[in-house]
């Protein structure tokens, strides 16, 4: 990454006559492909197909790949049929893998269709396993020799190109199962007879292919080599999961966990068709509207309250959103607990006692605080009793929620990131507007 | 990880009598360090100090490397001087660079003063760096040769054990500057006698020790090399940065943004001591409060229209929350796009162009939700108008706010990801108050 990509991206935003563009897409053409997938992220609509011009033909797939899916979208759907059919007439097995989800399917088939065997071979047979289990995203270039073969066969293999992060070579049995691997370097100072197996590492990891692919991408970044065997359920190898995959999978889980906390996804395009990026946004407001609308029902409850005491509606916000930040602060906590697998039917009980002591202990510490000030503000002691009480049970009841709520989530199959914090806002806001709203009306009417 | 975890979690926690205890220590003493680390990290204090003292004096620094920051400390303050000082007398730069913000400093000079002088002399070097710089995270193990060396010389100096993720033999001129990077594989399959320099890679990347570790951790992570060299501003050759260092790094730096969205750092403990956490978590609720109490003033102008409208009070959390839920949409792409350098004062004006058409065509239609509601729930057209407005005006002020907030703040070194949401909302929630009270003021009364 590269500074030279702002300039770029300055450039393009402010180009105004010919022979500029000209220039500009002589530089954006010599840039290597994760950066100009970088520039034309960065860029608006009009100009991002402008640049997306300039893409010599042979890096056209590359930089697709290293892009986001929506941004990536923009760019396919503006290039005409014919284009695309050519570009995508000789792609290779992996490349189509990270792309068939932006691809309409009439040109995924044809471009299923034009490939030789092997690589329909791969494939399909990555399509066997979902986006989620590893088996999906092996990397097929692989290094393998039969059980029974020796060092000196090791280096005649050894002679070609070797693909990149291979530190190891694969010793399968002749039902194509994976049995040992053999450390690269460890080849090269040992003599030339020597079986491969007298030399091989008893205890590195295998990844099944049906594994959750972040728990995999995991054990590769763990193990210290630079790729672990990937086997089927009966030991046949299939490849290897190699730590650049790893990298990427880790990257964009934890992105996908960030955008989510926002209702959105990884792929979002930062300068998305206004519309498409309206009607994406659209269902997290609805949502977030119908409980707000419930919270307000609870409110309604306590009309004749309001009217009364209309501090109680000044000081509302006060009691929400304290509940709202406690909560998300426990919501935080549980839900990396939960991604690094910290959190467990064992220790939850032990964990809700915590954060009940925790949220007991802030609860009463602010509840004095916020009862002074309310009590000074409206000169009414009362008003503190009941803005101090309501704070302390909302704040509790946020430390319950800040539990419950991902937990029972992650035990529906449901992403805790995505729909937690909604969830855990609405009980922290009925919780605090009825405890504040039903104290008042009994100690304030 | 494995699944074994799990069931020692639940063991530890439902231990009842000695025996189970000596059988549970004997299990956790034979897993590996990064799994005892989860453990740990995943028991009750009382737990967790127990099945410390099972971990065997040899895989104890490396446990504690693999911890996090706080529950790290828990073990480290419960643990003797003495013990602490046996621990600590031979530990190798590299460890004592992970776990010295974690020690005392006392310790630490200890422990730096026992070094021998190699390793403290990688330690001082290190420490020239600060923890944002990727000089800090330097690998040591290197494979130089002078940059006259032949074939033959490389492969005499690597019949030795290679260290993990080394991909390259690195070239040195005399002034020990770095010059070039040799791929192993290519060592092997060159006769003896060619100079190393006629085999070198022309394009490898070059990571300077003072640059940002997140960048550089993404140029190696985008390289495909295993390691890249890494120098000093005169291009003295210092070590490596290599991917799992890049891995982690990354991973780091993810875990950081997640837990600063709720003012938390990455080293929170999921069983803090209680008073620790409570005091930890009470910052972020006071700052928070005073912006609540900031909007509470606002509603407080409002006091004889809310008297008299009291429907104004039950429906003020919509309009607050859509704004709200608005702007943190816009705020977390924008962040994203911070740390991704997509967004650049270049292309500003046009994002917030887009974003405002966004908000303006989601703002009308939920307006137009939102005021049919409100007209029909309390009948009265008037205030379905005042809702409606209110609404447009706070989902388009979040869409600028959403824009201008993390930019400044990034421009001011602020994280954006810590403070960011904190200052939207207060933002959305005093436009979103002003606009309705201060409108149904004007229209209501």
């Amino acid at each position: 990454m590269s500074d030279q990509i702002s300039d770029l991206i300055h450039e393009a935003v402010n180009l105004d006559d010919e022979s500029d563009s000209e220039l500009l897409h002589s530089k954006i053409a010599v840039q290597d492909e994760a950066d100009i997938a970088l520039l034309l992220e960065s860029l608006p609509l009009e100009q991002r197909l402008s640049a997306w011009d300039a893409v010599p033909r042979h890096k056209q797939l590359d930089v697709l790949v290293e892009m986001r899916g929506d941004p990536r979208e923009t760019l396919l759907d503006a290039t005409p049929d014919e284009e695309l059919d050519a570009l995508f007439t000789d792609v290779d097995a992996e490349t189509l893998l990270e792309l068939s989800d932006s691809l309409e399917s009439r040109l995924l088939d044809r471009a299923v269709a034009a490939m030789d065997k092997k690589q329909r071979h791969l494939f399909e047979g990555a399509n066997q396993y979902s986006e989620d289990q590893i088996g999906h995203w092996r990397n097929p270039e692989n290094l393998i020799l039969p059980l029974t073969a020796k060092v000196s066969d090791a280096k005649r293999f050894l002679r070609r190109e070797i693909p990149d992060y291979a530190d190891c070579i694969y010793l399968v049995n002749r039902a194509g199962q994976y049995s040992e691997a053999v450390k690269l370097f460890k080849i090269y100072s040992t003599p030339e007879h020597t079986p491969l197996v007298d030399i091989a590492e008893d205890d590195i990891t295998i990844i099944k292919a049906g594994e959750d692919c972040n728990r995999a991408a995991l054990n590769v970044q763990r193990s210290g080599f630079t790729s672990l065997p990937l086997v089927d359920d009966n030991f046949k190898f299939l490849g290897r999961v190699d730590i650049g995959s790893a990298c990427e999978l880790l990257n964009e889980s934890y992105e996908r966990q960030l955008m989510a906390g926002a209702g959105m996804d990884e792929d979002e395009d930062l300068f998305s068709p206004v519309k498409k990026s309206a009607k994406n946004r659209a269902l997290w407001l609805g949502i977030n509207l119908l409980t707000a609308f419930l919270a307000s029902w609870f409110i309604g409850l306590f009309e004749a309250t309001l009217q009364q005491v209309v501090a109680l509606a000044v000081l509302m916000p006060v009691v929400a959103s304290m509940g709202g930040i406690a909560g998300s602060q426990t919501l935080t906590l549980i839900i990396r607990g939960l991604a690094l697998k910290q959190v467990n039917p064992a220790n939850l009980k032990a964990l809700l006692i915590k954060e009940l002591k925790v949220g007991g202990l802030n609860g009463v510490i602010w509840a004095i605080v916020i009862a002074t000030v309310a009590s000074y503000w409206f000169s009414s002691g009362m008003l503190g009793v009941v803005i101090g009480c309501a704070i302390l049970v909302n704040i509790c009841a946020a430390a319950v929620a800040g539990v419950g709520v991902p937990v029972l989530l992650d035990k529906l199959k449901l992403d805790p990131a995505l729909s937690g914090s909604v969830i855990l806002t609405t009980v922290t806001d009925i919780v605090g507007f009825v405890a504040f709203l039903g104290l008042g009306a009994l100690l304030l009417l």
